[in-house]
């Protein structure tokens, strides 16, 4: 499989890789902008959380994934996991030379440096996206001068889980880790509070109101699964890949993958997908 | 090995295992309950956390977990997990028939059921240790007429692994879960709210004060931790495999294992312990 587009190769489906269910917000983002697409998404539900684990770890877990799916014929690898993106894209891309594999890091920071006046960005994300560094790199290669900072927000993909997505808990969460960066409580902050927040993990988006609240009105918040749809979509489009057929009411356009706990990825899944799945649409796979 | 007692047995370590660092309360536990014991205590954190996967998932790494402390010459199990001790506990009594293994689900429930004066009990842990039914059953198999009531509480998990054990973010979830099961503003509940809280989840008693400032100062919580760590002593003296030697201040009385991160199960793991780890004396292990 070369990078020229070919027929067999176009009609192909796409495949999308996440740790867990909170890679269904990019997947939901793809399928709107791409409609003539169709998809196979692995969630490595077994072994999530990846944002916890060693960079060791966490790049022989998504090589595994992205085998699985290489095996299932996909024409294209969008790894969705933020930690992933941040921490094994680059053994990815080696692995798979052939293949258009695209993370979510560097649209996001494309995203954020267009976004942001001033070149204040903050970046909330996992433990392991925010101590790889990988997204603080991308800015600033784009804007040598931006300063950015990162901040690990663990909580926050425990509230996206559980679907306590507004109300008291949330509330206090995001005001605990957020009012440090943007609130008016702090002092001496001033002029270099970030103009733009980057949700630099797949499970925010869910919460994107509650931080809204918190961060005030001004602040530009970037969701990297638009921005990873985009460009997506273009690099496909480049190397001649995109599908040709209406593939938006195919029944079985979006197929799922889980390594764990099929009927708890159709429940929660659907929070994040934003339509219901249905758990005998799952397929259990052994990585 | 025999269940009967020898110099070499009784000699030799007690083995804890958990998903991750909340056993650390356990093994805490069981070092002041045996002061002439050691321990090598293991943490699979690599696949954490176990309380969100599916029943044969639990089972075999809680197998693989047990055989990597048996190869090193533990003579006794400690299950420090409470999702495992639910859900693979028959498998590994089957597996390790000559083998001491002790659960925290039966010593939980004997606590609970010996607190509790009204027979309405209260049990809160993980998704996989509510759904598996164990502490149910338990509590219901020594006290038929107990009324059991059991809530997933997975936010605790998360915020005892932050460190948010205190303050407004720990308070509005102990009050989102608890409240419904103990709290004043909920009419009808009447006479028929818990006088017991079962603590089924290693990592709820570093919550211990927030809880009890919610459910208020008549409820009492068991911690499974002390509860077993007396259950491991008589189980282990009435087999004679009791250590001889003072072992307290022994500087490798307690070893430990992780399966990937061994940083932060340092970091994370001083916390639960409640004394600090250094990372040099955490091994990697691979199950």
């Amino acid at each position: 499989m070369g990078s020229s587009g070919s027929a067999a190769a176009s009609s192909r489906p796409i495949g999308v890789f996440d740790s867990g269910v909170g890679g269904l917000t990019v997947l939901r983002a793809l399928g709107a902008e791409m409609p003539r697409e169709r998809f196979v998404y692995l969630g490595d539900t077994a072994r999530l959380p990846y944002g916890t684990k060693s960079p060791e770890t966490v790049i022989r877990y998504a090589v595994q994934a992205a085998d699985a799916l290489i095996e299932r014929g996909v024409k294209a690898l969008i790894v969705a996991c933020n930690t992933a993106s941040s921490v094994a894209l680059p053994a990815m891309r080696e692995r798979y030379r052939d293949m258009t594999v695209i993370g979510v890091v560097e649209p996001g920071a494309e995203a954020a440096v267009a976004a942001s006046r001033s070149g204040h960005i903050a970046v909330i994300g996992t433990e392991a996206t925010v101590r790889g560094g990988a997204y603080q790199r991308a800015i600033t290669q784009r804007r040598p001068q931006a300063q950015v900072r990162a901040l690990a927000c663990q909580m926050f993909v425990a509230l996206a889980e559980e679907g306590w997505t507004s109300g008291p808990v949330a509330r206090a969460a995001a005001e605990q880790y957020l009012a440090p960066l943007f609130g008016p409580a702090t002092p001496g902050v001033g002029e270099s509070a970030a103009d733009t927040l980057v949700l630099a993990c797949t499970h925010f988006p869910v919460l994107q109101a509650v931080i809204r609240s918190v961060v005030g009105p001004r602040v530009v918040i970037v969701d990297s699964a638009a921005t990873t749809a985009r460009a997506a979509h273009s690099a496909l489009s480049e190397r001649g890949l995109l599908g040709g057929e209406d593939a938006a009411r195919m029944p079985d356009r979006m197929r799922f993958l889980a390594t764990d706990g099929v009927a708890r990825f159709a429940a929660i899944g659907g929070r994040f997908l934003a339509r219901s799945i249905d758990a005998r649409d799952v397929e259990l796979v052994d990585l």
